[in-house]
């Protein structure tokens, strides 16, 4: 029988949990839940249906596993609490500093509800986070260097279009070549903000608008801006279109750490992703921790986890023979 | 108190986990178990003992997990078996082939013991598995890619040193720098032996040996060189010592998938490892694996596990609040 998932919230990765099912044959999808007029909502796979989250509570014996899509600003830090009592959840909350705040939250409803909630799944946090664990375990003296991009960072192209003038842009964060080659020589560099990553940004202007105000408002942002290489480009609205319509990201995870009786020696650990689109790379770690969260929840095991708290092989539709036999 | 660990086996792999002990405070080395006479084997650490293998059952209440250290070929399909009876054991079995049939027969042993056995732990295999499962779950729709190197072979080494009129002899693999690129852009290459990895030697010559000869038997003996492009480098023994004493290694395991509802976006997940020392880097990852086999003993598990059966929070010395609050 298949995991049946609902998808609560059907944005961009929403639409990217409904693609990753459809990869998994050990899944379907039972319904999307929207805050929408569901008759206004036109999903991609046929057979299923959009429901109104006000009728959520119906589905409970329904759906093995609920995928909650909101954002972690304001939606998933109710939400994730609020379904967790009726359903095993996943959620992708990446407000690190409020990672054990949520936890605590989510541990108590989903204790109460008999259910289990994996929260904060995706890449950073998610794989990131699990590779930064793993290195730490096994160079225990070393130092850890996280780069993020070549990548659309999603605040700060809302940054920019804020600004007066600007009718569209997008900012793609880029980490700085020549800091991730000192770190990869084993140089153990202390690296400033400003030496990590430089910001990109694409901007089409209003009719009018003036250039270079535009351009010194991008670049002396506080918090968004000011402590980085800027660069701004002026272009039109067609080529905004052509060029600068996906949603790609990625990064590096490092860790240089020593061994050795008198640390002689040098390990470089590297983890890195390239992804054409964030919110689908995103909705495909999601998809396996839905399936672990099935088969933790058949095994009697009621709260909270985080990807450190999972073996792999609850991932992995193989069994466990087959993954000894073939990926060991 | 301490995990009290034992050492079976004190070559390269047996000195990189006594160096790895040191490097884990809440470790420590209770003895070195040898099948040479103790009183030959001298070792780092102060105040452990060198004690003969045939008296290792006197210390069966002495040691939390004792790691194995003997070769994948003869060694540890026996010893593995027999030590998992008396202790909790963790092993570097890495025959890919035979894995399962190790598996099977230290599971055995380990549940009749009372005990948990992790065997094939470093890094391939280990967290290069590792690294291949969770990609694999995450894409299901892919490649799988391992490249090793640059680094030492010790098996290509050895074969070398076999040839006659070769003195010493030291090979390493190396990536193919077009095929790592090609993978990395996601054209998703097929690729043969000879595109993957090419071998370089480098000889030191007994006196009087024909050169021509020595390079040619070589290049041309199969399984080893035949099927690579192989290059010989005749250097002197002065030199030989200076530049290639060490033991690096190291590699590369990429997936490239491909998501979207028409997979029209197309992925890429790297992980690396550029290593000084292979056999401690080796040993980190077995000293991380030996505090989880004490922690699941200690929860009352029992049997064989690999590296896709435990969660990775068990190989941290930190505590679930400290690892959700400085790593996720």
């Amino acid at each position: 029988m298949s995991i049946r998932i609902g998808i609560l919230g059907y944005g961009n990765l929403g639409r990217g949990v409904e693609c990753a099912i459809r990869q998994n044959p050990d899944m379907e999808l039972a319904a999307v839940f929207t805050r929408r007029e569901p008759e206004n909502v036109s999903i991609l796979t046929e057979n299923s249906q959009v429901v109104s989250v006000s009728k959520v509570e119906e589905w409970k014996d329904k759906i093995d596993v609920m995928i909650l899509c909101g954002g972690s600003a304001t939606d998933l830090p109710k939400q994730t609490r609020e379904y967790a009592r009726l359903f095993n959840v996943v959620d992708s909350f990446d407000t690190h500093a409020r990672i054990p705040e949520h936890f605590e939250n989510t541990d108590k409803a989903a204790k109460e509800g008999g259910n289990v909630a994996v929260i904060s799944v995706g890449w950073d946090p998610g794989m990131f986070s699990l590779n930064r664990m793993y290195a730490n375990a096994i160079l225990p003296e070393g130092n850890d260097y996280t780069f993020w991009g070549k990548g659309v960072s999603q605040g700060h192209s809302d940054a920019i279009r804020r600004v007066e003038g600007v009718k569209d842009g997008k900012q793609y964060t880029i980490p700085v070549e020549a800091a991730l080659k000192a770190v990869r020589n084993g140089e153990n560099p202390e690296l400033t903000t400003r030496q990590k990553h430089i910001r990109e940004c694409f901007v089409v202007l209003e009719d009018g608008a003036d250039r270079v105000r535009v351009e010194a408002e991008i670049k002396n942002m506080p918090n968004y801006f000011a402590d980085y290489d800027t660069t701004v480009h002026f272009i039109s609205e067609e080529e905004f279109k052509t060029n600068h319509s996906g949603i790609p990201h990625g990064g590096f995870v490092l860790r240089s750490g020593r061994t050795g009786w008198n640390k002689e020696n040098n390990h470089i650990i590297e983890y890195s992703l390239k992804l054409d689109s964030n919110p689908e790379f995103t909705a495909s770690v999601i998809a396996a921790y839905a399936r672990a969260a099935y088969r933790l929840s058949k095994e009697g095991v009621k709260g909270c986890k985080t990807v450190f708290d999972i073996a792999p092989s609850y991932l992995s539709p193989k069994t466990a023979e087959e993954l000894r036999a073939t990926l060991l």
